[in-house]
């Protein structure tokens, strides 16, 4: 071991979900868009030119808040933009969790909050999901520096009631909940109509689901303007530019066509409610998912094995091999031929 | 002041320079390159489609990474991208400077290394440049936490020979040496050649200045295989996407176009070496810079007199209300026929 090394900071790597490069492989692993992007987006590709690179990017990435601030019917002075929601997240973590009271969220979760909140040292404590995988809202009544959830929860799909998600925010006024929205758009209730009534909330958005954007790294939050404010000048004191022209230009596209946004949105929606009957006829189980993915354990045939089964043919699902979910599979709404695909194959190794 | 308030990170942020959104200005003031990109991105935006672009882009950007490998001739594995140099450096800061010993940089220098470590929690202590802005090896001996400087550096412009950069590596093989080569293609000498040498050593770079792809955001680190793998590790515990598919697509056309990156730095370093001449005759002095912009002070104008004069003409230099540097301009090279207009400007104003 060289001397440099022991300076080095520890951590354990993420490992994200596989991108096979064979492209037979029907992914419904990494819950993203089976459709292609709006053809707005192909429309702002074509219009783009290479000469404006050459200067720096507009570090506000204003047009791009402002197309989004419009969508939401807010003032673009209420958008804070991201290099995916992934950024957002950290940033506000960094800007707002500095209480050193542990922050809450729940113990079946998006897998980056604890890691965030290593990195930047903020304890914190995992409330335990009920039986159900739901969010218990009395358990985010004690002290703390700051409540994280994803609604609907990820993995898991649930979608805590609106009533409930006031409920938190109102218990906590003296510090920033943050609803991590990023599958909201399958059917699930926004908490973005609350701003005007919370000034300690904080709103999370991604194009990576229902914008079909994954590939451009685009997210942002939503918030009272001194909160977008705070997280502003956080994000400046550091790291002035990071939403490159491409990802301002096609956000704008993909954020200002909402008809196509309406429409694949449905389409997913519908695909995700037949595949909860094929799976329930097949002998699955799982709550009922508001997001792009279903949550599912079967009755005889365990996880590790149903992913291993599925991967041989070509079909890859996310297994996470952790305490309480382990006899779980995530699939991701895809298209209804991929479901098609996923439920023949089903239907045959499960006879 | 609202409850959550108290728990607000403070910061002071960071004012970049101006991108004025009239045309016709003159910008002088933010170190981008007065030319379009290679014609080879321009091809590539052409041959880019939307459908990609649901899917999450490469989290290791392969394609990227081999490109400016190829360019270096240097493994891939060599190669750590990232969104801008500063994403890089800040990463590099995290990753590396963990000790708890002070890092050392220069008291002159970029704007940015103070407040990544305060970010961080690292100690720090500044060594002063000499009169003539000169970097002092001699001080970079003492026992440190890592060791950071430009070089060329900002916004001075001053090389520090290869011999002497050498010279701070070796003598600090128990900590990583960073040598930020934003500048480095105007004219100086690289330390790429080093890294067969010294496994301390981690070089990074920038496509914003000689590549002309600020708006697009890539920059990267070059280092021994052992060294990028630690980057890599603390990068995907807590963020794996970062480089959206754009900036791989175009970054790559950008890295293999060698000839026309010759022949822009050859015409900015060729316009750099006639403004020493113009700018001395008019009564300027300047360090011998190496970079895309000269560092300059009157011999009888002040400089805040000056950089206000020329805002009012419409040409934007950059001017620092700093100790040791307030009586400095920055300006950088433009195309020939903006710094005649810079030159036609000084000859009236300061006649």
């Amino acid at each position: 071991m060289r001397a440099w090394e022991n300076n080095v900071r520890k951590v354990v790597p993420y490992v994200p979900g596989e991108q096979p490069k064979d492209r037979k492989v029907i992914k419904l692993n990494t819950n993203e868009n089976p459709y292609p992007p709006s053809p707005a987006v192909t429309e702002a590709l074509r219009r783009m030119t290479a000469e404006p690179l050459r200067k720096y990017p507009d570090p506000t990435a204003g047009r791009l808040t402002e197309a989004i601030a419009a969508e939401h019917g807010l003032r673009p002075e209420q958008v804070f933009p991201g290099v995916g929601s992934d950024d957002v997240l950290a940033m506000a973590f960094l800007t707002f969790f500095n209480s050193g009271k542990p922050i809450l969220f729940p113990d079946i979760t998006y897998s980056f909050y604890d890691v965030w909140a290593e990195l930047f040292a903020i304890p914190y404590e995992r409330q335990p999901l009920n039986g159900r995988f739901e969010i218990v809202k009395e358990d985010y009544r004690k002290e703390n520096g700051g409540v994280v959830f994803p609604n609907p929860n990820a993995p898991t799909g649930v979608e805590l009631p609106l009533a409930d998600v006031e409920e938190i925010i109102r218990s906590n006024r003296d510090v920033i909940v943050i609803v991590d929205e990023a599958y909201i758009d399958f059917g699930g209730t926004s908490a973005v109509g609350l701003l005007e009534k919370y000034d300690n909330l904080l709103v999370v958005r991604t194009f990576s689901k229902s914008r079909s954007m994954a590939g451009m790294r685009i997210g942002y939050a939503l918030g009272n303007e001194d909160v977008i404010r705070c997280l502003n000048n956080v994000k400046f004191s550091f790291n002035s530019y990071t939403m490159n022209e491409a990802a301002i230009c096609l956000g704008v596209a993909a954020a200002e066509d909402h008809a196509y946004f309406e429409e694949t949105r449905r389409k997913i929606i519908a695909t995700r409610e037949r595949a909860k009957q094929e799976l329930a006829k097949l002998g699955f189980s799982f709550a009922d998912s508001k997001a792009n993915f279903l949550f599912v354990t079967h009755r005889t045939c365990p996880a590790r094995e149903l992913f291993a089964a599925l991967r041989a043919e070509g079909i890859y699902v996310r297994y996470f091999d952790k305490p309480r979910i382990d006899n779980y599979l995530r699939i991701t709404i895809g298209t209804d031929a991929e479901m098609e695909a996923l439920y023949d194959f089903l239907r045959r190794y499960l006879r």
